[in-house]
């Protein structure tokens, strides 16, 4: 596995609501640096980069996974109702791209948006306390988040940010079962990428005989 | 940054000793990988894999600390008597392999080997235990050589496995005021090299004028 951590990168929500620079070209330059290492595959656990996901998959010469792809994935394989709602707890950027609603109702499922002044605006300023390192305050606020939008009628909401599941995991939140973890569907995604790559590179397979 | 992690390369201390196959070939890839990335310092979180320093060095087009290296810096700069006794944790092969210990004597060190039966079985054991994820098992073992190698007149222990101080972290050890921590000592060497280089390459310095 080659790392690519450069947390000098633009940030990517502010750029998205138009009150910051954007992050393309450091995304770019870091994909160049990925092949030139010799990797195979992307993945990018930061769910508002795939804002760009177009421009860097035009730009790259390798495959990237696509965070909300995965995501949706991972949810058509849990036990839910037919045009089940799904909620989703993202940056403001993220929201305001609308690549995760277009993948929800690609893959069958009804959009539940949080409200501006309900769980919308407190996932924001969860994420905000998370990166300011005051998690178990983010995770908190991520609880009440997940409580109001079950109360809404939320079968499923999808951690689309990945400073949610650090903090949830740090307090062993309960709601751990009715949320769908973006990070852990890439990683899934990841690891099941690897194994038949593996297979396929080293004839690891077996009964080839 | 950009990091390398690839576990399945060769066991390092087990190369050493005798019983497995050098990692020298796919660490000479690793460094290919990290200078096509575009590294221009490259820091190797492993003590054993040490032993091939200078193969690496010569290997390399950029340049590569020494974990032993910046351990006796970071040694020196603690309150220590002139010829302090200094212990070392370490794998069967960065004992073997001596690069620890001509270091500590060339800072002026005098270096308090363990015996087999005492502290020296015990730390490879625990190293063992740590890997296996049997993280706590482990830590209480390196606290016990530490103990035991203080009762022997050691002045300081260095912890010179990178396993060893993720233990002594998650039972949160009290023994944290007698060791030297190599892990710790190489990551504030690249914070040091880090903040020059980007000082001199982004000119970032003030009072030019």
């Amino acid at each position: 596995m080659i790392v690519h951590a450069v947390p000098q990168i633009e940030d990517r929500s502010e750029a998205i609501v138009g009150s910051g620079a954007s992050p393309l070209d450091a995304m770019r330059l870091a994909i160049r640096r990925l092949e030139a290492a010799g990797s195979t595959y992307i993945a990018i656990p930061c769910n508002t980069a795939h804002h760009w996901y177009s421009a860097l998959r035009e730009w790259s010469r390798v495959q990237i996974f696509h965070i909300a792809e995965v995501t949706c994935v991972a949810l058509s394989k849990q036990p839910l109702n037919n045009g089940a709602k799904i909620a989703l707890l993202a940056t403001a950027g993220t929201l305001a791209s609308g690549f995760y609603q277009d993948r929800l109702r690609a893959y069958g499922f009804r959009y539940l948006a949080a409200t501006p002044e309900g769980s919308r605006d407190l996932a924001e300023l969860g994420i905000r306390l998370v990166k300011a390192g005051e998690i178990k305050r983010g995770a908190c606020l991520f609880e009440q988040c997940i409580a109001a939008l079950r109360r809404r009628g939320a079968e499923a909401i999808v951690l689309g940010c990945t400073e949610i599941p650090i903090a949830l995991d740090l307090i062993a939140s309960k709601t751990r079962g009715h949320v769908v973890d973006s990070t852990q569907a890439l990683a899934e995604a990841c690891v099941c990428w690897w194994r038949s790559y593996a297979a396929t590179a080293t004839g690891l397979t077996q009964g080839t005989a």
